[in-house]
């Protein structure tokens, strides 16, 4: 893994986003050799699963074994999901680095997701962060730019919300995008009214393709200064509401864009590219991911047969 | 079809773009009606097809009455793509609005696509506008951003191409990334340095998602103050070099995000989705485009079942 200087941190979600939207359950072995290869590529942080009911996701079960063997990679940040305070117990017990806690700006999609009120959420984070051995605490607001059940959400109770989780003890705030519902201008008006009221937080972007904005609202987002953003390798993942649509955004492809416009991540985007094809076959699906399709900027072919000999030099 | 004020050209050239990419020949007469649909649905100028040899893209064999049809639709721009001073006569008297000439800046995608260099296209357009009765000639700059066969191609040949052109008369320059090479730091770059030489120009862009970048890309433009954009329904098309991956920039994807970032295109969204459901329909693949199948971002889905009954109301 690469030690060099970052302008942006990429944190791979795919082994929890990503897979917790594909029905099969991974092999636990496969989990491993996935999260090692992901950080051979320069993946510096990555969330390998979700600390919740086995019942309700099992492609999930396995987080705690999935997590203690990530910690054995050398210079990866480990990060898990935990809903709750039994899950961050779980979360700490297995020794993550960072705990990723989902609370909705949405009533309904609160209720529908983890079944508590936003409110009841801020609370198990306040009491996730007081734990002993707890480590720093990220909180992703859902549906933070609209939400599919209840429609527009306001700009006014994110920011309420952000300040109550501050005061909670979270540590980052992450704006979700979990609808993809978000565009590009409203990214810039949210965190041009949001970040400066919050110096001490540090903001991260998670991003859904579901209508073709992912990257647009990701550089938006960068103008606003957020250098810290969540990707989904292959694009793995989906919405569940919008069957045949596109997952997170694509972390080979937001690397290949960041690479190609000069912005440095850290990563190395061949290994990131037959990492990628190698979950394409794990998962037995062709994944959005649109670079593994048509290679790197940087591809040449060569000249059709008969083209050559009919050049003439330049006038 | 709305005749009110429009911040954005959207430019549909699935007809002759997108179709060229397609194998199997759409039959003339559905043609005439996918052209209206699209009309109807408020784009005001559509390239309807190529006047190239039949023998070279069969699909584009009946673009003289394709043409023809398409001028009986009131208000609507009919433009059509011809290689050469022959294509244009054809274009003349099929009486289009206007001529869209491709001129390559690599000499080998030249050499490969119209087996003419780029000085010979020139020249090529330079009579054309000199034909009795030519509409306005409209160039559009191919591989302007980098070449698939030579790689990098130089800002300031680009530039040397584009004052030969506005020499020889033609009225709008497109920068045509026709092989999904460009990034958007890549084209505010070459604004930056283009447009302010060619006060008289108008420059449009014609994108390429190959890798995920076209509507990136396109807000860049926009931010340089490029207000005509060429795009292709469904992202219908395809690049010749890269089996699999997108075409064109799809149009109802980009009509979709602007709308949502309140930039007026004069286009009925709904309209256009349901074109491209028939489009997808009649070419018989899924097309590339996202808001087929995830629905704008104002759709709404019910809660999920038993859910309502547990949410309190706010504290």
């Amino acid at each position: 893994m690469s030690a060099g200087q970052i302008d942006i941190l990429v944190s791979e979600v795919g082994p929890r986003d990503g897979l917790q939207n594909v029905k099969r359950v991974m092999p636990t072995a496969i989990k491993h050799r996935w999260i090692a290869a992901l950080a051979a590529a320069g993946l510096r942080e990555i969330e390998v699963g979700s600390f919740v009911s086995p019942k309700l996701l099992p492609q999930m079960a396995d987080t705690d074994e999935v997590a203690r063997e990530a910690r054995k990679i050398d210079g990866l940040t480990v990060l898990a999901l935990a809903p709750n305070v039994k899950g961050a117990e779980r979360g700490i017990a297995a020794g993550v680095h960072k705990l990723n806690f989902p609370v909705s700006a949405s009533r309904a999609h609160s209720m529908a997701n983890i079944r508590m009120t936003p409110e009841e959420a801020v609370e198990q984070v306040r009491q996730a962060c007081q734990l002993r051995n707890a480590p720093p605490v990220e909180v992703g607001i859902s549906t933070a730019f609209g939400c599919t059940i209840e429609g527009e959400v306001s700009e006014d109770w994110v920011m309420q919300l952000a300040a109550k989780l501050a005061a909670a003890g979270a540590t980052s705030v992450g704006l979700s995008d979990s609808t993809g519902m978000a565009n590009p201008a409203q990214v810039s008006r949210v965190l041009e009214h949001l970040a400066p009221r919050f110096p001490n937080t540090e903001w991260t972007l998670h991003t859904h393709d579901t209508r073709a904005m992912a990257i647009p609202n990701i550089l938006a987002a960068m103008e606003m200064g957020v250098s810290h953003l969540d990707a989904s390798i292959g694009g793995l993942g989906g919405c569940p509401f919008a069957p045949g649509a596109s997952g997170n955004v694509c972390t080979e492809d937001l690397v290949h864009c960041l690479d190609a416009m000069g912005i440095e991540t850290g990563i190395d985007l061949d290994a990131l590219i037959e990492t990628s094809k190698r979950v394409q076959e794990i998962v037995g699906r062709v994944l959005p991911g649109q670079i593994v399709k048509a290679g790197k900027w940087t591809r040449r072919y060569p000249l059709p047969d008969g083209v050559r000999e009919r050049i003439p030099a330049r006038a």
